[in-house]
């Protein structure tokens, strides 16, 4: 790009600056704007294909709308970067996902640009009907917009939204911004839908007969133009094999258009944004577009990590011994699994690819259930599916699995369905902050009867763990990993059953000085890695402390009584140690067992503290916690 | 009735009896049904207007399918009574919702005719999917049925299993019961969709016409005869004003249907339980059909309680003195802050009567928000409009928002939006049983960061509660409360303002022997009105031991460090007692505090136990949990 190209977005600090351009020049600032995003992540990695896809709508809407006082509200953040850059956060754009840099979603805590927290799909509807009923209730002329992919549509909550965005009064402008992806992709009847939405000749030719002839038969007499707007929707409907959803709501709707031709989406937005009532523009727009590699494989590029900015190559680390991802354990054991035992079936809410159910997918697409972005659903269709016998293995991230804790309670704890739930991304995930950290698992699963809970310190206890769930059939079993690789480069160890409700001693106390320490950590889940590191240090440093033993508790319900009895009896001070938060979860069952059978310990509970962390390194953010091993060793040395 | 017409109920005890008569005289069946449902039900109270909307589908649905090997998912279990009656349980009927009686919802464990646990709503779409794909992998000819309410059809759950039973293959029925109801009214977008989605001879007339004209035009030529389908439901759009959301998910769709007309009813179902895919039969029913009180005043009737069989008078107790439901005083006292205060905007999802937000909904209704069976969105669309600067007060069922632990967390307290959430049937609601318990929502809330969370002791602490939410703007502030009577006639105190984070003495530790006690009880929420009745039983039986102090603890979150510290500093054993489940909530909050501020102390915690706890009268089940002023008496005395 030469100098004179370049020079548009440089004078964009705010969307003030944008409103001064002559609408000629917004396909130039979306050309700039698009090879600034493609330089920028190309060497700091992020979420990339979302935000190029919506370069011209993002440009369209900060040129018609008078931000900060009009509210976008974007669904899921990822496609925001465009946003960001130009609300005044374009130079310290490289901080991106950073410690202390800019956040990866919109933030109302960042800037008044940003209206909500948007880290997860399908809320964009509800929340921004909330602001245009606070609006009208204000007598304000405020616009708000609520910006929704086609994946996102497939979320109840967003059905929800709609349902009573019809029925709310309300000027609220919603985008349905159609790429026909999610993550992976679009799934249900409203892709389908959706994908036919659109007008043609045809259409226009068989309206214009019909009108005729209707009027010829003395139809269009009476309530005549009502009548024939209803027509147009439902000529369209029988053309293209599909019904307007929307307007069956009583959203009016617009569309659909070319997402990525500026100019038009300008004046389209100008047209309709005065209009009063709920109303609906339905833009088609291609994930990854005006980037060639990215346009070729929007999946990759979804999150491509480092890559090329000419080529579109990914640049990885040299990783050939590094041990696997945890996913990947998941995903060749399931495999695995599944080819022994045929009432196997995988679930997953829009996510085959991130928690690697797509390698089972391959083999066995019918047994695989991609149900789109729909965590409720994928959680009760699973208990139905074990209800009729059917092991369902039900792959969901953590902390979207907030979304089903109902279903989990209600569809399939109470009936004690045979579901195995594996809880990807569990803890801190790193630079996707506080919306995806997945935190809140133990202390609301433990409180549910009849679940069983468990998870591995490394990849063959994680093999080990699975086969255990799908062999224990009187209950739902839960599994809770973490994002990232483990720690086993041989890893395919055997699949062998592990005994409900028991922990394993990893390490033994051991006095340097002569003497047993008196104290004991028990640890739940891959942070164990964590405290033997933190045991490895005391030993090279040798710190003037004895060893504490370690046990590896495995299962958090139930808890191993044998191991708690004799090490209630045998020291005293126990230390706990997880990855989620800390008030109820896994330091707060260990306190229970303890003062339910009479012990009075000192007990130090590490855990994540009460507040929400924000996006850096896993490394930085354990260190934040107090869950990196230096940490570790203080608790013990204390 | 005389004994003739009698005959037919008392000859069948399972449908395999129903199927052996002959169709004609099903419409005697269904008579002897709904007598039989309101003989039982105006002595037994329980759900009854619901039931009675169905009893020719229940009749219907097992006398053309072959249950239990064909399975049909009731949503929301209060519409099975006339399918609890047929399926073996007629003559146990009296027991139902009684302690170790018939449970209030089907449920498996009670009979094989009962597929799910069904006390929430909007479920049965995605349970009967699962079933459907298991029958289908199978090999299996077995049918699946979802029986789906209207209001029910506005959950987002199950606009998720719509999606994915087009995308899925299945033949699944899914059976729209359309009553234009949902507990109070069916809100929103799709209940103005379902109203107009009717035939109608206009309809008819015009499909004809166009047809002949189309034929005439030689559009019918090629694809004819799919595209003349699709005709019929764009022309029904037209005339309807509507779109078919059905058809356009790819579901085929029948109806509407007269729910009433048990012969065609079981015509319809003949014809169609054998096509393939996934498909949607709507019927139009009357919730309290056949009694002519019920169908005057469905909402009354929804639950009413004992009635006069003949007349429908409700048979209510002396209640004069009574001190007021806490949903009342939430009512009245939600009133009276609005008169005061414009911020403030009620919402309720589906429940205006049942939490008396209908109180203020009478005064000011363009303040209240109705939003239907959608928990997810009444957060999130509370939290827009806290964004910009209203201040709602969304009231929830606490078991209903397990549904909307997400956005509790997501969209209200990740941005610390000041929304106030009421969580009404708090702890144990006696006979809906274990769907309807509040118990897990301390465990799951307590590890929300930046959630304030309280529970009033009386309706003087509810209201004193309410206004000192509603002024507290930094944040989210949760109240807890129960379902039924407070403990105070005089309860309409001034409104002030109670200082966050603190706790009362209730009464004094004093020693009946001289010497104080060396107890402390600790109570959360209205369960420490039964520990002042076992503070009483101890002084009225003059039992040698000394009166425990008693603290009214208040808030869950923060906790009352003063309070806790002068209580570990003077007391040796702590008591905690708590409506809600024992492991992560109240009982633990309090153990992490001591463990954490270096106490080491005897603790009891009573709360409820780690298992769901089946229906019951409130007095019963609290006595079954350990939670009676007699267990509190002998935890006091150990």
């Amino acid at each position: 790009m030469d100098n004179s190209t370049e020079s548009l977005l440089s004078t964009i600090s705010y969307p003030s600056d944008l409103r001064k351009l002559s609408i000629k020049q917004l396909p130039q600032v979306c050309q700039e704007l698009r090879q600034f995003l493609i330089n920028e992540l190309s060497r700091n990695p992020g979420h990339f294909a979302s935000s190029l896809g919506v370069v011209e709508l993002t440009v369209a809407l900060h040129y018609v709308f008078d931000t900060p006082e009009d509210r976008i509200v974007w669904d899921v953040g990822h496609q925001a970067y465009g946003h960001k850059v130009l609300t005044g956060r374009r130079e310290i754009f490289h901080t991106n996902r950073h410690l202390g840099g800019i956040k990866p979603f919109p933030s109302p805590q960042e800037s008044e640009y940003d209206t909500t927290t948007c880290g997860h799909a399908s809320v964009s509807i509800s929340a921004a009907l909330g602001m245009a009923v606070a609006a009208k209730k204000d007598g304000s002329e405020r616009h708000v917009i609520a910006v929704i992919g086609d994946g996102a549509m497939s979320g109840g909550l967003a059905f929800e939204g709609l349902n009573n965005a019809g029925s709310t009064p309300n000027n609220m402008l919603i985008i349905l911004n159609d790429n026909n992806m999610s993550i992976d992709h679009a799934v249900g009847g409203m892709k389908e839908y959706l994908l036919h939405l659109h007008t043609s000749s045809t259409y226009n030719r068989l309206r214009n007969k019909v009108a005729q002839k209707l009027t010829s038969w003395g139809w269009l007499s009476d309530k005549g133009k009502k009548r024939i707007i209803r027509l147009n929707n439902s000529i369209k409907s029988f053309i293209h094999n599909q019904q307007n959803v929307f307007e069956g709501m009583d959203i009016r709707y617009f569309g659909p258009h070319d997402g990525h031709d500026v100019i038009s989406l300008v004046y389209t937005l100008q047209s309709i944004k005065d209009m009063t009532g709920p109303k609906l523009l339905h833009i088609h727009t291609q994930k990854g577009h005006g980037y060639q590699p990215a346009e070729n494989n929007p999946t990759v590029f979804h999150a491509p990590g480092k890559f090329d900015p000419e080529t579109g190559e990914q640049i990885k680390g040299n990783a050939t011994d590094m041990p696997p991802r945890y996913q990947d354990v998941f995903g060749e054991t399931l495999l695995e699994l599944a080819r022994k035992n045929d009432r196997i079936v995988g679930v997953t809410p829009a996510m085959p690819t991130g928690c690697s159910m797509n390698i089972m997918m391959r083999e066995m697409p019918d047994r695989c259930f991609d149900v789109g972005i729909a965590e409720g659903h994928a959680v009760t269709f699973s208990a139905g599916m074990a209800k009729d016998g059917l092991i369902p293995v039900c792959n969901i991230y953590s902390s979207f699995a907030q979304r089903a804790y109902d279903n989990i309670i209600h569809d399939v704890a109470l009936s004690r369905l045979h579901v195995v739930m594996c809880l990807d991304r569990a803890g801190i995930v790193g630079e996707d902050g506080p919306t995806h950290h997945g935190v809140f698992d133990l202390p609301s699963l433990r409180a549910i009867p009849n679940l069983t809970i468990a998870s591995p310190m490394n990849e063959a206890e994680l093999r080990r763990m699975m086969y255990t769930a799908i062999k224990k059939q009187d209950g739902p079993f839960v599994i809770r990993y973490p994002r990232g690789n483990g720690v086993m480069t041989d890893w395919r160890c055997p699949l062998e059953a592990i005994e409900i409700g028991t922990g394993r001693m990893v390490s033994e106390s051991k006095g340097t000085d002569g003497k047993f320490s008196k104290t004991a950590i028990l640890s739940f889940g891959p942070i164990g890695n964590t405290v033997q590191q933190a045991i490895k240090i005391i030993l090279n440093k040798e710190i003037n402390t004895s060893l504490p033993a370690h046990y590896d508790m495995r299962f958090l319900k139930p808890l191993d009584e044998k191991i708690m009895q004799s090490v209630a009896e045998s020291y005293d001070h126990i230390i706990t140690v997880e990855d989620g938060a800390q008030k109820g979860g896994f330091g707060s069952a260990v306190l229970e067992w303890l003062s339910d059978n009479g012990y009075a310990k000192k007990v130090t509970r590490l855990g994540i503290p009460d507040r929400f962390i924000e996006h850096g390194t896993p490394i930085q953010l354990y260190e934040i916690c107090g869950l990196d091993a230096e940490s570790i060793v203080k608790a013990i040395c204390i």
